[in-house]
């Protein structure tokens, strides 16, 4: 059970009640009238509790689980203990997800302003926005309604949160503008100045950044992720787009929709991503690339050139998945022919 | 047009005046009189707007362009379209980043203290400054001329900046002294503990850190990168040198002047950069090594051996990079040949 | 001398006192009586300081130093300049450590709150805490004694910190408890929520994060770190682990007693490592992965399969040292092959 220091948890539900809630099909046997009055993982359900098997890597747990119901694909349902009431779902990790979210529901902000946060008076704050202590918003920001601004985070002067953003502890944004139910996480940076200066014989010169973040609605921004404005044209974050920890987004870059990059994934100025495409972990991209909708790029990958729709790249430099595997074995095997 | 929420612009300039003020040539055509009232992207440009082409790879929005007037090479300004007051100069980049300069000057920072700052008795402020909301400045800290610290930024006690240093929003400085005109981008950290431990039976003793953060006139430190101070010797950063986003420094580092250190490089204790090194993003350099003036560091690059001066390096482990490449190209055959 | 704006030197010891206290031998002429009156690196120390020599890089600097005593090896103690007393030891880096903890005591917090720190009334203070300006602490935290919260730094609701926890300017912790003498880092994010969400026909769907971060006695958590809360089991961090800034720690990661993880490295969801694991900067894991007590993994390397203890890993995709070497070595004949 989550800790109640942090938590608080609804319920219960009866597992039919979850059955509805998330698409996943009874299994004959189970009772559908079972109280579950939490989730847990495999390992540590109990009888009155909702759990899941979605990666095939830990099918031993589920073998033994105590869970009273469990979220599983049709093809390992066999694998079950007895007694398990089992709802089955091609996509299991998805049903939890929903499960979850009515056993933990988010509750909406408690509006108020707290009394050390500092607002300009020329704000404009949305009905049922909670602005915590310490925060500061700058002259002429615009939040939505029921915004959460965490303590310690500074909205820049000018900047425009739509609905139900919530902007984490520490965070800070400047000359962005921000859609709808977009979660900025603690530390995160958005709006600030590019990388961007031209050499001169006494050093560089520094290039106005005169663009803007552009956020689209229902993205996430990780922990201490950097997102640099726009130099002339705007950065732009499409809508649905998650992004992960200690991300780096560049002057320019502009990222579709539904895209996920991993934590440490870095995306120098002016690269354009389409839809849907997913970086590794710590991948690299160069500047002023084409990446096709659809792609996915490796961990670490270095990608120095466009990548086409729909291709999956990796390596550094990056090439195409099956060429790098290949490459990969034949050196493994030249270097074994040498020990020979 | 930049944004009047976040940018005010100035202006208009005549093309002449333009001309003169950046070292560019109005070829014969153009219109010197001709007021320009804004700077733009080659695609978005209008007839009363500055713009400028820089990298070849833009050349048919140059060729398709509505701007009035518009900075370029000698060796592309053939393909302009009619009617664009050409302003020609070997240096369109750093040409544009002086004109928007003067359309969109950096006022000078609006004098006061927040009243929700905190701001030592013991400190001294030069005249000009202006602290912002919930700002925190410790004991005998010292700042130039016109400083701007930003919201919830947190400079601790002891710590000297120079005149017209911008610290930006939750950045914090602690046992560093810094230059005059540096910028710190929002959630910089300098001056903490550097990674500084012995093993030991029973775990690690702690080595205190003794040294301090040295920061060069002109620098540039990226949002939530992180500068250790020296553990006996000081981190030393020369003056004019552009560190990008969420870069690591690591103590005892020396680098030298008017380097570029682009986003999530990281450099481990105790090395020293000459003058003019450039490393690309995500590069790593081990601690102990020496990187001579003007070497290269690819992106991605895994520097395990000192870099001689001039040296263009790249790969992991780092070799120079013609040999890198050849290495490539003599894998690509490699694996090519076992599939026929 | 370290700077005394920023530190404050206790002693002198005699070379008697130090050889006591770090378990250093005094080598047969140096003078027991001689009075120290500093630490100094060894190009900068004088006849009344102390300094040591660990990396044989610097035996330059040895030969020549003007310290009037040396932490040094056995076995390079014949090294030595004239007049120099030697503390000898197997350790020297050590000793260093214990006879700078001895000049440099790390003075207790003053216990306090700052008035313009926000602490809820509910939070449980132990004695001699100090919180600083603009810091704010939720309801039902509960902190230990001695505890010291830097300016800005946010403690979440029902945190619990236990005693001597040091927690940097502008940090924030939520969902979490942190063991006995743990320090975290100016901007290290701790608790927020992990990566999880699962794909939908609609985009994704949040997966509620149900798990906290546990951080055991003796852990540093680096500059701009993130400590993401675990997904529905914890996030768990041994006790002694030290980990360096710009680190990414997944949800439900699990990591054992005295690791080094340095600095950006990533380690992905769920991956456990056993104790004493060192990761070289930049290192990425994969999700999922068991990593034995002791091994090794380069820097940079990219972690694809579990690592049996012990092993030494490297390269992308990582594979046992010896055998990465033996590539690098292969490619590079085969290179140059191409060009005879």
């Amino acid at each position: 059970m989550a800790d109640k220091r942090f938590f608080t948890v609804a319920g219960p539900f009866t597992a039919e009640e979850i059955a509805g809630r998330t698409g996943a099909t009874l299994a004959g046997s189970g009772n559908g009238k079972l109280a579950l009055r939490d989730v847990a993982p495999l390992d540590a359900a109990r009888p009155d509790q909702l759990s899941f098997l979605d990666n095939r890597k830990y099918i031993d747990l589920f073998r033994k689980t105590g869970a009273g119901a469990c979220f599983v694909h049709p093809d390992l349902a066999s694998e079950a203990p007895k007694g398990v009431a089992l709802l089955v779902t091609p996509e299991p990790y998805r049903a939890y997800a929903l499960a979850a979210q009515a056993f933990y529901p988010e509750p909406p902000p408690v509006p108020g302003i707290a009394p050390s946060a500092v607002v300009d008076a020329t704000v404009e704050l949305g009905e049922g926005c909670r602005i915590e202590a310490n925060a500061v918003i700058g002259d002429h920001a615009k939040l939505g309604r029921r915004c959460l601004v965490g303590p310690n985070a500074v909205i820049g002067a000018g900047v425009v949160l739509g609905d139900d953003v919530r902007v984490g502890s520490c965070a800070s944004i400047s000359h962005s503008l921000i859609g709808n139910r977009v979660r900025i996480y603690p530390g995160a940076r958005l709006g600030q100045d590019g990388f961007g200066f031209a050499p001169d014989r006494n050093g560089f010169v520094k290039v106005p950044q005169l663009g803007r973040v552009i956020v689209g609605d229902d993205v996430e921004i990780g922990a201490n992720s950097t997102v640099d404005r726009g130099a002339g044209p705007d950065t732009v974050i499409g809508p649905g787009t998650m992004i992960d920890n200690l991300v780096q987004i560049g002057h320019n870059v502009q990222i579709g929709r539904q895209c996920v990059l991993v934590s440490q994934t870095g995306i120098s100025g002016s690269t354009k991503l389409g839809d849907f495409v997913m970086i590794g972990g710590q991948g690299g991209l160069t500047g002023h690339l084409n990446i096709g909708s659809g792609a996915k790029i490796g961990a670490q990958a270095g990608v120095m050139r466009d990548v086409p729709a729909g291709e999956t790249v990796i390596g550094a430099p990056a090439i195409p998945a099956r060429e790098f595997f290949r490459q990969v074995a034949a050196l493994q095997r030249l270097a074994k022919k040498r020990d020979d």
